[in-house]
């Protein structure tokens, strides 16, 4: 153990993680530190964040000023100033293709309704849904949309259209029993309260399996934003099956194309199904685009790892552009279709140099590089059309003054 | 499966969760919901809630109005409306016997010092620190003071002072080895920044096991009111252990008395770490006192466990005042040291009854009732006195007309 303590310490000497010396500085002995302060009676009923913290979302493109939104509205999670795996329901990112507005709804007046192939259509109001058993789990949410670019320059900007909360609701299956779902039925469409009505064609199978009709989210109730006060959550599923403002579920027998199947319409329910599944991602958010290292030495490479299929079992971290790749740790529970917060510490020599990263979910699939999507499709590298979702492996460069760039770009 | 999915069905029919029968409303075929809309412009930076969504913090006491805080200020969360595991910083508690001002610290000035029995004294910048392996970990924070009493009449005054998070940090441990710890230190005193420089003696064995350096809180940076921009998480101790506004820790070859240890004051060190470790506790939140019931029938209970040994292994909920108990469901991972959340579906007859939760922890230790202390000490139970942490079972009373009552009272 002290040889271990020893080259623990040896691993870490001469990082320019040791700090300064204790001489230079005593803040025990008191120095001036800024502690100016801010009336109490501000901070009783509901918090506020520091002046200090301004991390913000931003829209999707330069084009969408705040006042302009039409039918697109994309708002992107600050991934680059994220902790851990809970995104704060405030930088939780938004999208939405059902009207440029958000609903304002009283919960008192809200209903949700299954019917369709059922012995017993029911109509519940949000405090008969609050009597069933419910249960809280943490899943990731990403848009299909969210996809890199050479022309981004930040990871908000790469990967932002995804967030991860604990959500808390209750099963659909046990909505869907008590209503009594019928034999011939095989998939539901789920509807919600905006604008343009958007709905979303889901397999039965998986409305029994692991839905969940949620109106908590990260101990609160949802924001208006991510559906105030209904919400259905589809693990695993693209951003457009998670149903917000959720009003009705209605069982049917067959695959409905509606107005949200814009991103793969098709009469073939089969094809229709297989892109609704997020693929095994992820991103390194520290060190990425934009950001700046001061120097050489030793730096915790993070980020995130997600995948639709189930629960992240690995993530492999390369610091040279993809040729050799080393096992990251895994720095929280790996949740099933929830993201993974990963960690690599990492000694920069301060030469220039390409960190990637790349993840294994439970069946065993490992996200593709872009070179590997360029190989399946035959088409050259910087030139490769992405096909529904992007979940390739993301490169920044660092350059040699310490300053870290897209490496699409 | 049939008789099974016929039995859950029958356990449901005439519980009142049916909803009403779907021809009196049908929300799918255009009735007036209140869509009316804000405008987007303010919901991109940093979201809000919903203007139906009310729930506040409240101060421990009437008498603390907002303007004569003194040097105790304490901030109740409200559990009655929580949802999952995790608290929303802007509703989580705050407790300070640390001066009367939230210090608002420039964290480009914050420095952190550990020295005493080190071989190499250091100190850290925020940056500096951000450089190290980090983990995030879901643990729960109580103030000592958390107790109930006859005059409260909700669960947000009688267990207010508990809330949990997603916290991000370094391990204290890694920074210890860094500066090399002496083989005849023994604890540690860990200091803040504030006003009075509140400080905690704190062994040095749980100092190296779990203790975390954190900066980040459900995923941002800490909030002022949470020790911005760092902050100690001694997982399981009571709150005045989680040294908010970090500056240093010394490390020292003896127990010290420090302004913070009020409530345990004693030469012996022993007998001042044996209550450093709060207690497996449990309590109901909904039903709970203040809220009603619309009539008989089937409600979900729910409620909150934590101890500070380790993990809830399970929760008994009692209808009856006591005399039998049912297992409730846990309805999130069950982490260590961090709020679990239990729920037990439950048929109300319309009878007045006397509702109680308990829960066992990992070590097997099961939560005392009132009854139980007062045996221990021998004292009437309407006239016991809680000594040191109350982690006794809170009683909630439903009256025949549905509302709910303190127990206690």
């Amino acid at each position: 153990m002290d040889s271990k303590k020893r080259n623990r310490r040896g691993f870490l000497k001469g990082a320019a993680l040791a700090g300064f010396a204790a001489g230079e500085m005593r803040p025990a002995e008191g120095q001036a530190l800024d502690v100016s302060s801010k009336k109490l009676d501000d901070l009783i009923a509901y918090g506020q964040r520091s002046r200090f913290v301004t991390s913000v979302r931003m829209p999707v493109a330069e084009r969408h000023s705040p006042d302009e939104f039409g039918l697109t509205f994309h708002v992107l999670t600050p991934l680059q100033d994220s902790f851990g795996i809970i995104t704060p329901n405030s930088l939780f990112y938004t999208a939405t293709h059902r009207g440029s507005f958000v609903p304002d709804i009283d919960p008192r007046e809200h209903r949700f309704m299954i019917h369709g192939m059922v012995d017993r259509p029911l109509i519940f109001t949000m405090d008969e849904l609050k009597r069933f058993p419910y249960v809280s789990r943490i899943h990731f949410v990403e848009c299909l949309g969210n996809r890199a670019s050479a022309s981004h320059k930040t990871v908000q900007q790469t990967h932002g259209l995804t967030s991860c909360a604990e959500w808390t609701g209750v099963p659909l299956s046990l909505l869907l029993k008590e209503a009594g779902v019928q034999n011939s039925a095989s998939w539901i469409v789920a509807e919600g309260a905006e604008e343009v009505k958007g709905a979303s064609s889901i397999p039965l199978a998986k409305a029994m399996d692991d839905c969940l009709v949620c109106y908590g989210q990260n101990g609160e109730p949802l924001r208006p934003q991510q559906g105030f006060p209904l919400r259905l959550i589809v693990p695993g599923f693209e951003g457009i099956y998670q149903i917000k403002y959720l009003r009705r579920v209605k069982v049917v027998d067959r695959y409905y194309m509606t107005y949200d199947d814009y991103g793969h319409i098709t009469p073939d329910p089969k094809a229709a199904a297989l892109t609704h599944q997020i693929g095994p991602k992820s991103v390194i958010t520290f060190p990425s685009g934009g950001q700046q290292l001061p120097g050489p030495g030793f730096y915790e490479i993070t980020g995130l790892a997600w995948s639709g299929a189930g629960a992240i079992r690995g993530v492999e971290v390369s610091a040279d552009g993809g040729q050799s790749w080393k096992a990251a740790e895994l720095r929280t529970p790996a949740h099933r279709m929830a993201h993974t917060r990963f960690g690599l510490h990492w000694k920069w020599d301060g030469k220039e140099c390409v960190l990637m990263s790349r993840c294994t979910d439970e069946l065993g699939t490992v996200q593709p590089t872009r070179a590997d999507v360029a190989r399946y499709w035959q088409e050259p590298i910087d030139k490769v059309r992405i096909r529904g979702a992007d979940n390739s492996v993301q490169p920044w460069r660092v350059a040699s003054d310490g300053s870290v760039h897209n490496g699409l770009a």
